[in-house]
């Protein structure tokens, strides 16, 4: 059973003050003694007294709640970076509300007018794998409040982004895989409207071309980047003459290594392979899988940040275009020819 | 620069009708015809106008909004619980507002009090790992929002839990190893606070004295479950004469497993392994894991869903002590002997 909400004259009641006094003192109003302002805080407390966060709220225009739209909430990267943007924004005092489009362009338009209409002070967005137009975004931008892309950014936008430079890292795999002996090297990735995919598949191209290795279409394949996927693509390497495979993220790439192995191809020695995240998993299969470090948690934290010192005025985020992250390659024992 | 706020008389006086016609309209009031209902609407969303779910909300006294309370973001079970929890309340119409304790209770306490001031309409929980007393949450039973617990849930508390039968498939593991040939049998184990290792722990102790194997508590080792931990204790199975190993987790199972071969043991043939949770890693490590299946995406659509039903009053949550999921041990190379 529900009981009664408990207001300032319930308070007021229970110590004998007057309820603009009750108001006053949990405000932190000077007027009322430091020790009547305890006192008034531990009744409130002990009775089960709600502080009107909501009414509050529409006083100052202020909601204290930052949404949070990704592609998939479960994904190690994501995970990752959710739990960065939590703890900096909870330490800040702000409230996170997620949603995930499940990479469906019209699922994202009705979480970010959901999150709009539930008054976030400011909006942080990772793009749908189908999203082309971005007009759902523009009711932020028209009535001022912030909005931050990261990760999946879009390629032409006013909004400040948070990413990697997924070009020259890809592009540093490539180079690496050539190094070690590569002539015919696979390019498995995902869907070309994300930048992320678009972008490593450039720098794929640009290693190739600085190598005089010539780019063909049939070594690109574009899939969902799903552990099952991994496992189909691996049946075309050896028709392919694959001698190295670079896969844009690393649970694809260890389903992948696993699957080829089973078919009887040896890695690294028949074929290489290079993933791209650093998930715990590029660590724990056998052979451990060369990536590309990209720090999720940091770019949460970063990303958080940033919107922080936008609506505490200390930046003004409308003057950053976009906003780089480090990445490292990492070789491990997939692509080191003994 | 943030522009003014839309109001229902911006919209009138665009349409050339009352203000109370608008409200009306937005409500979709009988009066007012559908066309000029769609009217309203479509101006309403071309001009920016936020339907103010706020002070809807404080009329209603709903907020649509659920809360949730996990000990950690970033881990891939958690991930997949939060992923079912989001599809199901947002299909629903309900906004998902999430916090992290860090594996905390101080940090725990303080996000249930924000979330209670938040006004959820219901809070989900999972508990950290130092977490003993529970008062924080009687705030909430008192008020009668309604209070899930799931996966990491209370020893003994009047609110309702969603977990699996820790014990009976921790007992089902080890039964399994025994039957492999098994006589000392490690077991990795987290924080004994929590009932999933609590329970984990009496399953493996039943299933050793029901096949007459003396249980010495040297061959239980308590850490945080973390890869890193994984990669210490494997220093020390061939000072136990371990023939085999249980760990609570699959990423730990993981990393202790790949480090155990690293220092010469052969799996299965001189140490088996197994884990817990069925990840995406127990799949693509050599040899495959051993594990058990652990449904993080089901436990979350339920729990959801049982909330909804609850809010909706087609069921009453108080009436239900515990809801168990299915789980189901799946046999991979890491325990089969050849």
């Amino acid at each position: 059973m529900k009981g009664k909400e408990i207001t300032i004259y319930d308070i007021a009641t229970k110590l004998g003050l007057s309820p603009s006094t009750v108001s006053r003192g949990l405000k932190g109003h000077y007027t009322v003694s430091q020790k009547t302002q305890r006192k008034i805080a531990s009744t409130a407390e002990s009775m089960g007294y709600r502080f009107n966060t909501f009414a509050a709220s529409l006083r100052s225009s202020r909601t204290n709640t930052i949404g949070v739209v990704v592609p998939r909430l479960n994904s190690y990267f994501m995970s990752q970076v959710i739990a960065g943007i939590e703890k900096v924004l909870s330490e800040a005092g702000y409230n996170l509300l997620i949603s995930q489009s499940l990479e469906d362009v019209n699922k994202e338009i009705r979480n970010v007018k959901t999150m709009f209409n539930s008054r976030v002070d400011a909006l942080l967005v990772s793009l749908a794998s189908d999203t082309k137009e971005l007009s759902h975004f523009d009711v932020f931008t028209e009535r001022g409040v912030p909005l931050l892309f990261f990760d999946r950014i879009p390629g032409k936008h006013t909004a400040p982004a948070i990413s990697i430079d997924n070009e020259q890292a890809a592009y540093e795999v490539t180079k690496h895989l050539i190094q070690q002996g590569a002539k015919t090297i696979i390019h498995i990735t995902g869907n070309q409207l994300r930048n992320v995919y678009a972008d490593r598949l450039k720098g794929y191209k640009r290693a190739l071309s600085a190598a005089k290795l010539k780019f063909s279409p049939d070594h690109v394949i574009i899939n969902d980047l799903s552990e099952t996927s991994g496992i189909a693509a691996a049946a075309k390497l050896k028709a392919l003459k694959a001698d190295a495979v670079f896969v844009a993220n690393d649970s694809c790439a260890a389903s992948c290594m696993k699957e080829a192995k089973r078919l009887g191809l040896r890695v690294p020695d028949d074929v290489m392979f290079a993933g791209f995240n650093n998930d715990m998993i590029s660590r724990n299969v056998e052979p451990a899988l060369t990536t590309v470090d990209y720090p999720g948690i940091e770019m949460g934290e970063l990303a958080a940040r940033n919107l922080l010192a936008h609506l505490d005025e200390r930046i003004d985020l409308n003057l950053m275009k976009d906003i780089l992250l480090k990445t490292r390659l990492l070789v491990r024992e997939s692509s080191s020819k003994s």
